[in-house]
């Protein structure tokens, strides 16, 4: 059997990550996916970042298993071939700024004249109107505007920093992705094509707020105990670099100082019950700990660490990401060879279905690569594609 | 019309971030949760964080929306109920320890037997199996293991940090929504109930890897520029503070200088075209930007930058965040009562449908408080009820 969206068909307009990756999601789950590129170079994110042979990394991570043609939507022609793709999809999605689509006339009106059951699908940096509209939005932007960024604070550091990965544009993409899901889920029992509209900046804001606004959550002066997770994050110290250490329980308490060779403490009055929550006896522990752990090598504190069941991580490097036991394991890591753009790493999608198994999908395609045979498919022989690329309505 | 997942009813029994909090995403879309929590105290994160009258923040943020109930699964009737209530439901969720569903016995097997279509949906640590299966998992510790850490690394600060905010938890919840609802698509397309897993550690990678791992997707020495965007983010220093700016297009970076009016660098030879990106002519630029801005305040330097059209923002600390004029036009931070626990703050969902609109959800329950209404729907009346409670069954 196919993936869970194997039947479907979406046609992508996306740049950059916030769409493109959620479609991508989408076609690692069996949708069939069509990648309309402007023309001469494609895609925005094709040009940047690092490549190889016509095949920029981004790009790459972001657009596995979806066809690409080169469209020229500012042409009549060009219009009403994406209008007959649209005509034969179940979803379409851009995350142009707003009024690009009208002005273009591929907005949800234009759409739905030509797909009554269509779901339009669209992504704004900060909605479809307000004080922000116009400002163009990307991800540490919108970290810095969503709360990300104040709480980026190392105790020890001065200033603040940002998330050094696109988490909004991540976080769009996923949100995007279940909605598109759940808008196909309700067309199937009935409701109409509908439009889903998802906007960066609150995309943002909801991925940050369950944990990261502990603090604003609860109104008040009478909240007891005004703890955010993420403020106690931190790295200890060893004799030759750092360990991520998060003991949780009490018991794993106790064992962050089994792990040290402190049982006498671990074993004292001071370290059980509501004992362990007075301040003198935490910082008698963190202390213990604390030292304990600044004589050991990072490997030999985080033998111990296991040995005594105290949750407890070295920091990875990628090169080591890439070759983890449990990640070669499970895996997570592909790779492969492309004929034009070499040997790649991909990741495999992270939830797996135990019927609906997805086929591996091809790798991103070059430019325009698929062109021809979806003209094809929509019924242009030889002749007629000729005439197309001459006139410079596809590429 | 309610939201897109009205009519499918969820059975939960999730702590703390992952599964909880992807639940959640679904009940804010109309889906019908009952969670199903221990007995005495509740569920986990109910002891944690922040808390008022019997409710805690972190607990209120991934438990909108859902119902719930407290029963002892270790009795055999405490289990029996489970049983009856997932013969009435569309999807059961649960993120135990691997193992752990087998000796409560409410793995698959158990409750495909009372409800074959059944969507059963998992989320472990690290996998099924593989050498980290019998560790616990935290998100700081899969932080440390995916490439987060690693990455964090500002360049004039000599030590890594973790992103301060539960990003893996919150990737593995996004994933889980969005694959319980491909799952439930399917499914209404003739899909047999079936098995969702997702694995904290793949969800982490899988999340960071698009743009986090950009230097180990093209393999080879071969690649042309390998930049991550992540490295380049960066904050820039005004006179009383910092200021995000992010100029990505040509026109952008010649606005950052005629922002602080250098007019004459940025009508200059060496600011267009290929000239652009000459070593020599980027040091010039950011050299003098970052000087004109450091002669600004933040609000000054902000207020230059939307003149000129160049992406900026301050870091809002989380006070502002709950004013930010965009975030209050599109109405998305809600301000409630509840009559035991007081005022909340909460977010509207990201995802905003056209047609399925979903109904706000009630606030986050207190332990137990729909027992009695589970019951009845059940079946029981006040004397089985009593009874049921009498011998410690249910809370």
């Amino acid at each position: 059997m196919a993936g869970p969206l194997c039947g479907i068909r979406i046609i992508e307009v996306g740049e950059v990550i916030s769409a493109p990756l959620g479609v991508m999601l989408l076609a690692e789950q069996g949708a069939d996916v069509i990648k309309v590129e402007p023309p001469r170079h494609g895609e925005e994110s094709r040009q940047l970042s690092n490549h190889r042979a016509g095949m920029a990394g981004l790009y790459a991570n972001c657009n596995h298993g979806k066809r690409s043609i080169g469209i020229d939507l500012k042409t009549a022609a060009g219009l009403e071939l994406l209008y007959e793709l649209v005509r034969g999809a179940d979803v379409f999605v851009q995350n142009w700024r707003p009024g690009a689509a009208v002005r273009l006339r591929v907005a949800e009106t234009d759409l739905r004249r030509v797909n009554e059951r269509l779901i339009y699908a669209s992504v704004t940096g900060y909605g479809d109107s307000g004080p922000y509209v116009a400002r163009r939005g990307y991800d540490p932007i919108f970290q810095a505007l969503t709360g990300y960024v104040a709480a980026q604070l190392n105790p020890e550091v001065p200033i603040p920093d940002l998330v050094r990965n696109a988490v909004v544009d991540k976080a769009t993409a996923y949100t995007l992705a279940q909605a598109i899901t759940a808008a196909l889920f309700a067309r199937e029992r009935g409701a109409p094509g509908q439009h889903v509209r998802v906007s960066m900046l609150d995309a943002g804001l909801v991925f940050f707020w369950p944990d990261g606004m502990l603090r604003h959550t609860l109104v008040g002066d009478d909240v007891e105990n005004p703890m955010v997770p993420g403020e106690r994050y931190q790295l200890t110290t060893t004799r030759d670099g750092q360990l991520v250490v998060w003991a949780g329980t009490a018991e794993q308490m106790r064992g962050t100082l089994r792990a040290v060779g402190r049982d006498d403490l671990a074993d004292g009055p001071g370290q059980r019950g509501r004992e362990m929550l007075r301040p003198e006896n935490v910082a008698e522990r963190i202390a213990a700990f604390t030292a304990g752990v600044a004589a050991l090598t990072t490997d030999e504190a985080y033998r111990r660490m296991l040995e005594f069941e105290v949750p407890a991580a070295p920091i990875l490097d990628h090169e080591k990401v890439l070759v983890d036991p449990q990640l070669t394991h499970n895996g997570t890591i592909v790779e492969a060879v492309h004929p034009i753009y070499g040997r790649y790493r991909r990741t495999r999608p992270a939830a797996r279905f135990s019927c609906t198994i997805p086929d591996p999908t091809p790798p991103a395609a070059l430019y325009a690569e698929h062109g021809d045979e979806i003209l094809a498919e929509l019924g242009r022989d030889a002749d007629a594609r000729a005439r197309l690329r001459a006139e410079g309505v596809i590429r």
